[in-house]
């Protein structure tokens, strides 16, 4: 996989931003969509994306990643504030042999707790829409 | 580890930033430093660390962060063209359960090649200080 292949509009991120799929909001703004991960390396898993139609940080423009690291900054604080982890672990991976595995630009932001791993990607199953749905509100209350 | 402790001015990085401790330079201005991980999780792995004296991500202002992740994506693409792998991740973790071993604020590119895992954090041994300054000069070359 090319780290600078064209972009597929058809990708699940792309149908997000146009509201063709669903998604559990966090937050949203004119260069950032924020929302739960359905397949959560741990409780709290969310997801940052710009609004670029951009494969991954390499391909977006200062000014892009400038506005995301400042909406992950944001996010994640109020992550930590809801959920009281004990860590957050920040990953964004550029290419299919980095973990990538949706071709739209992305970061994770993953709340971690002493003495317990955070899953492998794609290791758990798909999260109850209920469960990110409060988790989400808990995050919503902290922004 | 509190995600919000003190700062200790005695961490490894502020030694290397003060240049009480060495390190194999990759990329220096006013806002951060890059040098080579001398605990390489694969070959070319890359810190950027902002000069603030911060703990992590969520101490530091909304300049600090995007004076980093500009550089960040700057030096993963040299990473990228010196080193040609299939992919970089990008980690930053904030706090010891989440992975943070020096709590200094820093970004890890880590380049990544199919069908080869990078190595944990820590554990391989210490890098050979000449293939760091040859890794270090094809990056800088591609900068």
């Amino acid at each position: 996989m090319s780290l600078h292949g064209s972009y597929d509009e058809q990708n699940i991120f792309a149908k997000i931003l146009r509201g063709e799929a669903p998604c559990v909001k966090v937050y949203e703004d004119e260069h950032v969509l924020a929302f739960m991960d359905i397949f959560p390396q741990s409780q709290g898993h969310t997801l940052v994306i710009p609004k670029d139609a951009a494969r991954n940080l390499l391909d977006v423009s200062d000014e892009t990643a400038k506005a995301a690291i400042v909406r992950v900054k944001k996010i994640a604080r109020a992550v930590a504030v809801a959920l009281k982890p004990d860590g957050v672990t920040i990953t964004q991976f550029n290419g299919a042999s980095a973990g990538q595995s949706v071709f739209h630009i992305h970061f994770h932001i993953i709340p971690c707790w002493k003495n317990q791993d955070i899953a492998g990607h794609g290791a758990t199953g798909q999260a109850d829409m209920e469960d990110l749905k409060a988790l989400s509100e808990q995050i919503i209350a902290a922004l």
